[in-house]
């Protein structure tokens, strides 16, 4: 059994990793830290998990964590999980961090979330968006991607990296758990129903992990909408200037070669990807249209945001880090309807 | 024109004033107050109401708020409004209340809200549930009542005149507006959406009004519901022992003899009644369903909480204490879809 | 392995039937029939069942489905299991019917759902609810109960056999998925966002089982919230005359002796519950409130309805008439938020 | 008074114009049409408009209703219009289309609507965009334009006339009430809540007509939303190439400048749009942000798709073709929350 430590386990990410992980056949949860709640029982903090987790919450040092776990999972506000790394991998154990501390190199860190980078080391972590990045496999640091570059990397890189694509504009949708677990303005009922909520629109801080796997031209646009669960990301994609759209046909062959094995990641046929046919799961649904004719293809992919845009990407990776089949405790259909 | 001041316009109670106020055709707004606010335009911290209000939030002493005023709605907190109303009403001014200050006898008040109410004057109000208390014609204090004693209290009046009813248990359903502006835990859209909360399950304190205006033994149970406006109240009437229930018809006479000419209640011939036909609109409807040779009978009505459950009804007293048409600036249909 | 067929593959209980049984460790799914899409692959109908389904829908007869199968579960319209039922039995297959053909007696059922039983056997099939009756382990035919009657008979059972209840008033509010796949008028969206429907709200069916396994006088009203998935019921519980509500802890006492050993009944100690907490799983979860020093206590509980509601209660049944720990299969906590 | 007659009297956009014009202070209306209906009151058959329309719905020649109105709403399907157009103008009243039969070109309607255009004649209707067209006043046959293209061509006129623009990507969310009163699978509660679904993504007959009165590069993909009323349009406008983005104050004054004394269209100064904003009214609110030193801006833009996206802008140019004050019936603000 694998002995797993989450830091952070009150907000939303950090509960569906307590989620997955209790039900993970080789994971032993090991220890669960939250400053707020320290000596209760996860269970009676959150009725949901009971029985399940007969766990408290602790609070205790960095070199404790490390000592009793095999691989911890980093479930912090940005900016705060850079305060636990290096003594947790100084103390041995492998590191998953779901925060954007790591996602980037230090001084892009820097200039795109406008703060000091407190661990002075270069790190480089592997970004683990587990289909495009084996090397996950021998990482002892993992920086987990964030929700909206998951999809909308997944989206658009076949066609990426066939050398089709000169510019995207991501239009993504998401639900509001992806805003965490205490009430704002943005979360409050009768602002956000009957009601779509751009923000950031032209400055969302995630773009920089889609410009740094993709490598071409990226605007990102995100909405918050009614929904609890899943990002919808619509990728307008251009070609480069000259060129017209491929037959359908092509392109399907294309998406299928480039996520063959890819268990996760599932072509739809026909129709438009459903947040329910993922709601729970760690799968990415992907379709597209093509304008025939044109210089446009749109690309629509769809993912739970708090599972494969974070917690469940973090376990897969841990199945991967740790020589478990990827879908160990995460092979499980969408919650329909 | 009809000079009249909002104490307290930034809650959901004082926007909705607002937005009937600034569209009444015999009213003038002359003050608006906010203390967080003051000094700004309310269509600038409420951008609906632009182009409609040119005002500014002012924070001024209560008796310059009674000289401008020939009326003066309080939309303050519970608690909030007993600090204004003497004042109010030693400067001459007309007061209609929209918190619970009033709505009770002081003691009762003390008792069911659990605090010292700071007017030592009993000022008997009149309780402003206008279809049934005409003497608001010649208030110069009326109680607004609270959203579900004004839904509950209306669905059974009829019945209860009749001498029918040994018990009603009120189990009724909210749109979260009636919570208020500020977020919490229970607005919070991923705890409220896909969800219902029941709330002060057996002691609620609006049930106060109830039995003070219904006079038989009451039940209520209320409820949050994932909608912004509205409340359905599904009122279970018991009839007095040895009693069974009537036929359809007589009930439905019953019914329209009580509120013949009182044009915001609606008496619905068939079906359910719908909270988009009331949304945004001061009527009241209401069906009901008889079972057939028992003791029960079940009525169910619908209010717009922000509406006749609130600032609509408050026009509605205001238009009849100054002779008005009581539909004046509040006949127009609901929103519908 | 237990080879499971499903009569009625395409409909939302039988949809969540498959999902449960393609995850569960004990069951190999042998059939599956629609005649609407027999020949086509499961997965393809339901892209979220791809690929943890790799069969096609088919349509044979009733012999050939009970040959292939150890258990049979019919998740077919009210009326239509009583077609496949007595070929079943011949056949030798054991029969769990998720319809409300056998849930009451032949001549209960003609006066109730005001049809003919095509099935000319009084059957005495096992009412299902899996924590009241044990006999379920030796059954060939097991009744699953209606979705409503779970939620309302366990909510309220307890106090029922401790001889305390003279009435119950079940004020029942469910998502829409418990009213099929199929799009109506009440599933309209602009219908049902932003509103509450109350129907049937003397007759529902559904009362009919609840006084069977009760024996107490009840009243039912059943209403549609805009939710996808979820019952709670809020029980009005009235004593015999004279008694008056006992403490809160002796009640606790009197609910944790009730259910002592039953897995999917979780006791609150605190709070309200929520259906979030329940879904996608067959917890019931309850709480409940005590009017002091008066004749009512509240009792709320949650179910999902597609699962403790229906396919979920289907399966723990399958679980106990086999022999298996009841929670296999169906141990695994709620998709919160 | 204007004798206003609506054919199609039963949908959401027929009920939405009975709406805004029983309220309308200048307008009586003369008749409704409805096969269905015929003979029934039209308040019956609609709760929410009792007691405001006496009507009932007719069924009547094409002549009788010219002779009883002096302008005509058709509020009827596409394809249907095109039955009624010549005979209603042969009989001297004014039409307002709000389908999409007169938008185009003959030979443009044949292609996109994949259909034979019934009329002969070439009507040359004038588009209805009142702020864009003001040869409306004189119109006799306004072709309403559709939902998508108000708000869409809306927020980026101004830079388009400004000859910034070289290319537009609208990704537009609309609520579902844009898809009619019959239920459909989209419709379906459980398919839409807790999702958003793309629809049309590259092939929606809408761009027609944003490509002829904007004449710059258009895409658009709509997407349909988990709310009633409403449509938020995302504007991703690229400049033309070596263009950089102008500061934001100027491009603030260009918007100012364009919409100078158009009373319906509103300019946020922070912030985003809100649906409730506009929720039930005629206003199309837009706000835009500058990707500072690249070549992109995002204009978003929201309307009420029943009003300003179809019967309020349709009683809008009834207001400019007889000559009255164009927010005659029309000058109210939003329902928020």
């Amino acid at each position: 059994m694998i002995k797993a430590g989450v830091i952070g386990g009150t907000g939303y990410t950090g509960l569906e990793l307590l989620r997955l992980l209790a039900m993970h056949p080789e994971v032993e949860l090991s220890i669960v830290t939250s400053r707020r709640y320290k000596g209760q029982k996860i269970s009676a903090v959150n009725p949901h998990l009971y029985p399940f987790i007969e766990l408290e919450y602790e609070e205790v040092d960095t070199r404790e964590i490390a000592a009793r776990s095999d691989v911890v999972f980093l479930a912090t506000p940005h900016g705060s999980a850079m305060d636990y790394v290096p003594g947790l991998l100084e103390g041995g154990t492998r590191v998953i961090d779901l925060s954007a501390d790591y996602r980037l190199k230090r001084a892009e860190f820097e200039r795109v979330y406008k703060r000091e980078h407190k661990d002075k080391v270069e790190r480089n972590a592997v970004y683990g968006l587990t289909e495009l990045h084996p090397e996950v496999a021998d990482a002892t640091l993992v920086a987990n991607p964030g929700c909206y570059p998951t999809g909308a990397i997944l989206a658009v890189m076949p066609l990426v990296r066939a050398g089709l694509v000169s510019r995207v504009v991501f239009d993504s949708k998401s639900g509001i758990s992806g805003a965490g677990a205490e009430p704002t303005e943005t979360s409050h009922f009768p602002n956000l129903a009957e009601n779509i909520i751009p923000y950031q629109v032209t400055a969302h801080r995630h773009v920089a992990e889609m410009k740094q796997e993709l490598g071409v031209q990226v605007s990102f646009t995100p909405h918050v909408i009614p929904t609890i669960r899943g990002i919808l990301t619509t990728a307008h994609v251009f070609l480069h200037e000259g060129m017209t759209t491929k037959p359908r046909e092509e392109l399907e062959q294309l998406y299928q070669r480039f996520y063959a094995g890819k268990r996760f990641v599932r072509l739809l046929k026909t129709g438009v990807p459903a947040l329910s046919a993922v709601r729970g799961t760690n799968f990415c649904d992907i379709s597209f249209d093509v304008e025939q004719g044109s210089d446009r293809i749109v690309v629509m992919s769809t993912i739970d945001n708090l599972v494969k845009g974070g917690s469940g990407q973090a376990v897969q990776n841990m199945n991967v880090m740790f020589g478990l089949d990827e879908t160990a405790g995460l092979w499980f259909p969408g919650l329909v309807p």
